[in-house]
Formats: C-alpha cells, sequence, structure tokens
C-alpha cells in the first residue's frame, strides 16, 4: 500500500476513504479532521480555555495532543473513579503525558472530594455502574468548569462511540437523546459548552494516531465494562461496517447534516438550580445529588423521599443536555 | 415451558413477550396481533377487495391464511419472477394453498407479459438485481390491484422486514423513506393502499404459524439474495436481540409512535401518470418503464437519453410511496 499524498510505505488503511497514508501524512488527515470539526461546529476559538476529560485512554490523550499542537489553551482533567489498578494506571499515565507536554492537569477524586468510588456505588445505588459512572463524569466535569471558570469542556469521543450511542438512542426513539447529540453544545443555564472534536475520526484512528506519537495510553478497557450495552452498539455497527465501509461515518455524519435538524424541537429540557448544590436540572435535586445520597445513605431536602425516585426519562433528561450513555435508561438490568 | 393462557405444554417461547404459547393459544395470539395491526392502523374494512402479494413463502401464505380465516375477500397474485425451479416451486405451492383454501389466485409472469425475467434483468440493466426485482413487484401489484379494482394491496412484510428496512433506512438518513416508512399507506394519485397486517409479528412467528398450521411454504431463500444488504441489517437486528429481546419490536414500533411523526414532512414526492404507461411517478417516466427499457434495450419517448439516467434519490421516491429495498441506492455495488 502507497501513501496518498507522497506515494511513500503506507502504514494504515482508512477503508471508509478508500486511501492509506504514511505515518506523517497520517498525523496531517488526522489533525485536519480535527480542525475541520473545530471550524464546522465553532467549538472553540484561538482564546479559549479549554478543559479536556482524560481519561488516559487512547482518545482522550491523542486529543490533548492534537489540541496542543493546534496552539490551543488546554487544562486536562482526571477524574479518580477508584477502580483499583485501572484507576491508578490511568493517573500515572495522565500524570506523565501532562509533565511531558507541560500541560496542567487537574484531579477530582471522587471518594476523597465526594465521599464513593464507582466500585461501591454500582454496589449500593439503583444505578447500573456504568450508568452512575457516565453521571459523576458529566456532573464533575460541568462542575469543574463552572468553577474554574473554563469556556468549553471537551471530551474525546470518537467516530464509533458517538455512532454506537446514536444507534441506541435510535433503536429506542429516545428522540430527546438523539436531539443532544451534536458534537457541540452550546452553554446555557450553568451548563458550560461541550464539544467532540474527534467525531470525525474512528476509533482504529485514534489508536493509531496515539501509537504513532508514541504516547503511552491505557490499553486496558475498564474492569467493569462487561456486559455494556453500548459495547454490544459497537459491535453491531462494527459488523455492518466491516462489508459496508463507510456506514458509521454515513450515520452520524448523515444524522448531523439531515437528521437533527427534524429533532430539534425534542430538545424540551428546562433547566433550574439543584436544592443542594446548585448545578443545572430539570427537577428539584439534580441526577448526581440523588444518586450519591442513594450511595451514601443520606436523605436530599426536608421533604422525605421527595424528588429520590425519578423517572428514567427525568434522569435522562437531567443534569448532561449531553447524550446519555444508553445504561442510563435500563436501570432494571442492573 | 408451560402456555401463558391455559399451563398446557408450550411449543413456542417468544422472549420479548415474556411468554410462551402451546398451538392452539399460539393461533390465537398470532391472530390477535394482526387484528391489532388492522384496527391500529385502519388497514381494511369486511366489505374491501383486498389482492395479497403472494410469493409462496411464509409470510404472503400465513397472512393469507389469518385473512381467510377473519373472513376478508382475499385474491393472491402471484408473480412470475423466472428464477428456475425457485420460481416454479413457488407458483405451485401458491396455487396449490389456493385450491386448498378455495381462494382466487392470480398470475402475472414477468417474461410473458412484460418480457423479461429477473435472472436477465440482473444481468443487463444497471441496477442490483434485488433492486430491479423489488421494484418489479411494487409496479405490478399496484398496477393489477388498479386495474381488478381492488381497494388494498397486501404483503406480507414482517417484524423483522421492517426493522431491518428502517435501520437501512436510518443508518442513510434517507428521510423520505423514512418518513413513508407506515404500515398502510393511504391510496393516492394513482398509488392504492398499501398494508403490511405482519408487522407486529416476527420471522420466527410467521414461520411458526405456517409449520403448525401445516402450510406447504417454500423454506429456501431466494437464490439471487446471497450478498443483500437487507440480509446484513437483519443479523446486526438478530445480534442486538439475542442479548436484548424486545429490541426490534421496540425500534419498529417506537418509530410508529414517537419517530414517524418528526419525519412526516419529508414526503415531498409529487406523483404524475407515467408518459409510457400511466401509473404514477415523479418524473417523465416511471422507474418501471425506464428499467424494463434499459434492460430489452428500447428506447423511452421521443427526446433520446431524457429521464433515462435518474438519480439514485428519483430512483427512490419512484412509484412505490412505499419503502424501498436498500439496494435500490446502491446501484454501484452490483
Amino acid at each position: 500500500m502507497r501513501c496518498r499524498s507522497c506515494r511513500g510505505d503506507a502504514v494504515i488503511e482508512i477503508r471508509r476513504h478508500h486511501a492509506a497514508f504514511c505515518t506523517e501524512h497520517f498525523f496531517t488527515m488526522f489533525r485536519t479532521q480535527v480542525e475541520k470539526a473545530i471550524r464546522r461546529h465553532q467549538m472553540m476559538a484561538p482564546g479559549d480555555r479549554i478543559l479536556l476529560a482524560v481519561s488516559g485512554g487512547k482518545d482522550s490523550l491523542a486529543l490533548w495532543d492534537v489540541l496542543l499542537d493546534l496552539g490551543y489553551d488546554v487544562t486536562g482533567l482526571y477524574l479518580g473513579l477508584g477502580i483499583a489498578e485501572y484507576s491508578d494506571r490511568s493517573h500515572d499515565v495522565a500524570r506523565a503525558f501532562a509533565a511531558k507536554r507541560r500541560a496542567r492537569l487537574l484531579t477530582v477524586d471522587l471518594r476523597r472530594d465526594y465521599g464513593y468510588d464507582i466500585p461501591t456505588a454500582g454496589r449500593r445505588g439503583s444505578r447500573s455502574t456504568c450508568a452512575v459512572c457516565g453521571l459523576s463524569k458529566r456532573y464533575v466535569f460541568n462542575r469543574a468548569a463552572l468553577e474554574g471558570d473554563f469556556d468549553v469542556v471537551a471530551t474525546g469521543h470518537n467516530l464509533d462511540d458517538e455512532a454506537a450511542t446514536l444507534l441506541g438512542n435510535t433503536l429506542r426513539w429516545q428522540t430527546d437523546a438523539i436531539a443532544r447529540q451534536s458534537p457541540a453544545l452550546p452553554g446555557r443555564d450553568g451548563m458550560v459548552k461541550k464539544v467532540k472534536p474527534l467525531h470525525r475520526l474512528s476509533e482504529l484512528e485514534t489508536a493509531a494516531y496515539a501509537f504513532l506519537r508514541g504516547i503511552d495510553y491505557v490499553v486496558e478497557e475498564c474492569p467493569l465494562v462487561a456486559g455494556n450495552t453500548q459495547l454490544r452498539y459497537k459491535e453491531a455497527m462494527n459488523a455492518i461496517e466491516q462489508t459496508s465501509p463507510g456506514t458509521k461515518s454515513q450515520f452520524f455524519l448523515g444524522y448531523l447534516e439531515r437528521g437533527m435538524p427534524l429533532f430539534r424541537s425534542e430538545d424540551r429540557a428546562e433547566l433550574r438550580p439543584c436544592e443542594s448544590c446548585d448545578q443545572p436540572t430539570t427537577g428539584r435535586f439534580c441526577a448526581f445529588c440523588r444518586a450519591r445520597a442513594q450511595i451514601l445513605g443520606h436523605r436530599l431536602g426536608t421533604d422525605p423521599g421527595a424528588d429520590l425516585e425519578p423517572s428514567d426519562r427525568e434522569v435522562a433528561q437531567e443534569l448532561s443536555e449531553e447524550v446519555l450513555p444508553a445504561e442510563i435508561y435500563a436501570r432494571a438490568a442492573r
């Protein structure tokens, strides 16, 4: 295989583009796709203070790498989930990357700062482990961005993530979640602007980028993710992509172009401050405070039981504006 | 396993309903689902003259069987596709069923009545074999219904068919095709009303019904179907259904309830009579006449080349109002 740009030896083939690239031109293509995403969706401007959600995996570190190279002012935020060696290794990797690139890394630790960790939450609460983890992440990132006066929260969601989430939301016709699955959600009512600059790049591409750039990242999956619905949607998309290369990108980018406008009216969530923490919510207490109270055995407010048992739909509209993982709707399957 | 209704020995388990049934109560459940579909979508009234598209497979014969038992006036229409032994056996089976139930069966033969057969069409035309077959069926059934003064055309599409088609249309965000994927499309401008009374029943259920009712049907798949895109969507849906029973039905019935209203405005096709055959079309000549002219090497109209090379989108809007198979968009993959 020859590089599309220079005809030199190719190191990677991108089937949906009918193209192969050498290392150097793969980097160029990768950065171009990130720039295109940023430009098309007006994700960030040069002076913006960007808070990047860093897990220590290939996606978040690849994104950090590209955004720094493009000259953006990016601070990483690592959230300690307390998942034993997996979390320790993730934190080490994030710290090492920050040190090497002289970038600032903030750390929030769920156990230290909020009194619980994810394995405990999965056992004690009424939500699945993945649901409470996703909820915690969205809450902590938004709150840290508000408190640190950041303009944008960036996450490393790639094309495979977005296509799988869209598939899950579409299979259930969760029209409100579909409406909110934009790669750039403007800020409003206490919600910081959220962007996903890797949404045009596949999982294979972010992995190849991190590997070829010599970035040390955590290769292992989270040990708690087994049976995760999202993984099954990814498998289904991969099976179709295998015989029809380009399906994922056609699905997600086609949604942005032709689907999203039809769903706009379905995003009806009205936000107000949570009575416990002041973060935005559609109810009296936000989903995070309710989940945390349940995990810690606390009571929220003076009216016992009030607002403690929200419907799945309320949970779905809560807090994030962002698309929630499929699991949050499937508490029964815990 | 015990029957949900009578606690007798069950012969079939329906996982998405968390239920099992004995033969008798399975028949009852099956008929109830057909009646529910007919009622909810006002598919047909007792006095209506119904033309049923009969392929000789489990779905069309199961539907014929139920509709006759429910007292409807149903005439079968068998379309000879000219696919060697497969077509011969299909015709025999359809004739035997009609004779046994003393029902009327009409026959149209593509070779005899239109000058080509499907294997030839697949080799000669610019469309895939499955695309030209689907196009021919929709054309012939609509035309026969108009000429025979029928009120409704019924087809045996089951839940698996509809979910796979919806998945294909959604993966491409073919919003006009999505808008038209109703199980009951009202008649208009030369298009006879089209209904799909089996859309609430899975492929497994129609097969079980036909088998348990002792209906002789063609078990083999069409020999030309290998590599069909629709089959791959079915496989993807089956993989998800396997771990999340109910996904197909949630997807398709959820679409009818929550998705379809959002797509209504996307069905913008305006129909007028084809200049060659008078059947409805969005262009000057209908897709069927164009395909047939191409297959037979004829020229349509006086303006050479006029309207002979429609875009994929035009083809998609043409003639049917019904959802077209995925293949029709994928002529390049022929």
